[in-house]
């Protein structure tokens, strides 16, 4: 009996995915003949818009993180990472890891909402070099190689090497990496107190964006509002500005308007410029472009009926503008809620309705007790902004006891000095993406 | 005149050298003449009292360590590894990194407390394939560890197989294995709520000890209640047994009594069965005994004046007894305090005192709201001792933020569900320990 289950499979467990499983799992509460599963590579959501302040210290790693069997009790979680998606015969599987067999599912219906992963656009220098700023182990990492920088420059006498190690090179003045160079140019000037030989004047924090203007997203006003209150804050932006290069030591850069060249010495380049759907998305059979799936009105995947996608892996097209909403996590949400709720028109043999969406507005922390919104049409900024920002994500946290150590942080962080403590760890090595062992078995 | 300058260089930020450079510091507070100088690999001091907790949650990671350099402000701080230390031209070398060079100190007096590490008795496939409990990061491995068991048990159909993911071995029935058996084994019982397919029967938690019975340094009755209470908790322990082997799969062991061999199916043994003193200290030209320094009455090293030793990498007999102390923290810092002392009086050219040391008492947790203290020749057991333990060790957490989150932390985990969040991160490479630089170059 238990195989005449009914399969619908969401791959991805970020806003997409899991707001997609709860929505299903709400609605098919009473369908016994329905399995909902999801598949995710961590086993826990992350609270991405806070990742900037793992990065600074000012909030504990695991506090912007909920466990996804915590949110979805009644959905079948399997924690791997997808390997070949087969929307001919209705099956996805997942890699194995020596310790463990990889293992095939099937499927009746399919969400993909796999998401996305840090874009350097060919330069593979930059790849080996740069940090991202898209995990939370990326997060944990930024922060652990700041203090790594401290300590080093703490003991140089070189001025110039001392300089460089205290240069910290953000690149993109997007969202990730305006935010990332107000908490860390914070935590950096907070820091210094405990570091005897370092002066103001040798820290450094650096953001280079390719376009006319940072935060392309928000209206002039607050996007030159932000702009003037890092500078004043000391953070250097250089707009018009590519990286075309980054060897350890040091960062090339074109200007855009004159092509002149320049450099830039650092050993800390934290890259926010692009991110780009994953492999396993890329080199399915699914329509795409530029990466991402191609999907119809009710979120369907281009040609087969009953495979939705959603999020940053999906392209959806504003039929407004004609071109593509830019991927957040409130768009990633609207479509699970819409690809929910067609799926279950679909299974109940009902007609799904076409996906309509129109942005709530948006809020970034910019700095120490400074903000800026845009809600309603409304341009809020400052301290007023910061405390909405505070006042939105915090409601939006789906778990009580995440909720109340978020706020404990907070209030730590208002009354006590920052933590620099490094730890020594790094990211796990991910699993292969192309096995080698048939070319080993030639070997032999 | 910077130049002649006194140098006392510490090395080891744990118990033993940031008591010690504590003392240093207030003590010459006055002394313009001298600098204090202290190295660690780690730039925070480590709680290792609470390390059980942080491998199962109940405290946050950066909740059990303090910055140093928040410790003692006066102190000049290396963060670095020791690579040499040439007590005849009196200089101390750390080893470098591809990004930062090495360096050498030079020393007038010199204090050496630079720990242990995890001693497998030569035993390669153990040292390869076991999880250690020495360091912060080896707690948070721990955690992720005990975490991707439970994912891949709940989705592992053989029951078998599911029964040998969920056995976790840990070696040892000190202080260390059992806190952790203890700790690890409330904290399964916790999360299988949300592994649906796994049941209470497919947890196995088991200690292996070689001797007769667990806690050898306690009271033999508080050692009895202790292994009562864990037995009845579900925890399996096998006295006079020893440990020969783990592939990864299989531990191999022996029983002591009988000499029969026998086999446990495991993914994960914790090995907690002994330390060793670093190969810096071993390698030295220093006299030793088991890898320890032999020091005399005032805590010096046998044959060079000026020069201490204290804690886990000292050799310190109980003239009582004429056996060496166990290596505690307690120990480490009583040993600190003496050669602080004894170092001022070197200085100042009056006379050095003897240590003479009698243990205050001790204590441990051995599961939820179960402890056993023994203290003033009193054995207190149960929820007394456990209240007793968060008491004291809160109090000598020295820094009040830290002392707010853990605090925090306990609240929490009364209040709250376990996170099962599983961070996918390993421990940085340390830096290699002989450099094959030689050997390549004649490659060319």
């Amino acid at each position: 009996m238990v195989d005449m289950k009914k399969k619908i499979i969401i791959l991805g467990g970020g806003f997409a995915g899991v707001e997609c499983a709860k929505h299903l799992q709400k609605k098919l509460s009473k369908s016994t003949d329905i399995e909902i599963i999801l598949v995710s590579e961590d086993n826990f959501l992350l609270f991405t818009p806070m990742l900037p302040q793992v990065a600074s210290g000012t909030v504990q790693t695991r506090n912007i993180v909920i466990p996804i069997r915590t949110i979805i009790k009644k959905v079948t979680f399997y924690e791997g990472r997808v390997r070949h998606i087969d929307p001919v015969t209705r099956q996805v599987s997942l890699w194995g890891t020596p310790e463990k067999p990889g293992i095939t599912l099937e499927y009746d219906y399919l969400v993909v909402a796999l998401g996305s992963e840090t874009n350097f656009f060919g330069m593979n220098d930059l790849e080996n070099n740069a940090f991202r700023m898209k995990t939370l182990n990326d997060a944990v990492i930024v922060r652990n190689r700041i203090i790594d920088m401290l300590e080093q420059a703490n003991n140089e006498p070189d001025p110039d090497t001392r300089k460089s190690l205290l240069t910290i090179v953000i690149v993109g003045g997007g969202f990730a990496g305006i935010e990332t160079a107000g908490e860390l140019n914070d935590f950096l000037n907070d820091a210094i107190k405990y570091y005897p030989k370092i002066i103001m004047n040798d820290i450094s924090v650096k953001v280079l964006e390719a376009l006319p203007s940072i935060l392309p997203g928000f209206s002039p006003k607050l996007a030159e509002f932000t702009q003037n209150q890092m500078i004043q804050r000391g953070i250097e932006i250089n707009l018009r500005t590519a990286v075309t290069g980054f060897d350890g030591n040091i960062v090339t850069t074109k200007n855009l308007d004159d092509q002149t060249t320049d450099i830039l010495h650092t050993k800390t380049v934290i890259w926010t410029a692009g991110v780009t759907p994953t492999n396993t998305v890329k080199r399915s059979i699914f329509k795409t472009e530029k990466g991402k799936i191609i999907i119809n009105e009710y979120l369907e995947a281009d040609g087969y009926k009953g495979v939705f996608a959603a999020g940053d892996c999906a392209l959806c097209i504003d039929t407004s503008t004609q071109k593509p909403f830019p991927p957040t996590a409130q768009l990633a949400e609207a479509q699970a809620k819409r690809i929910a709720a067609n799926l279950y028109s679909l299974i109940k043999n009902n007609s799904m309705e076409k996906f309509t969406y129109a942005p709530r507005g948006q809020m970034a922390v910019i700095g120490k007790r400074t903000g800026i919104v845009s809600i309603f049409g409304l341009n809020i900024r400052g301290m007023m902004a910061w405390l909405l920002w505070r006042n939105v994500y915090l409601k939006k946290m789906p778990s009580m006891s995440k909720r109340a150590r978020l706020l404990m942080d907070w209030f730590q962080d208002a009354l006590f000095d920052r933590d620099i403590s490094r730890l020594k760890i790094m990211r796990a090595n991910p699993i292969k993406e192309y096995e080698t062992l048939q070319v080993l078995d030639d070997f032999w």
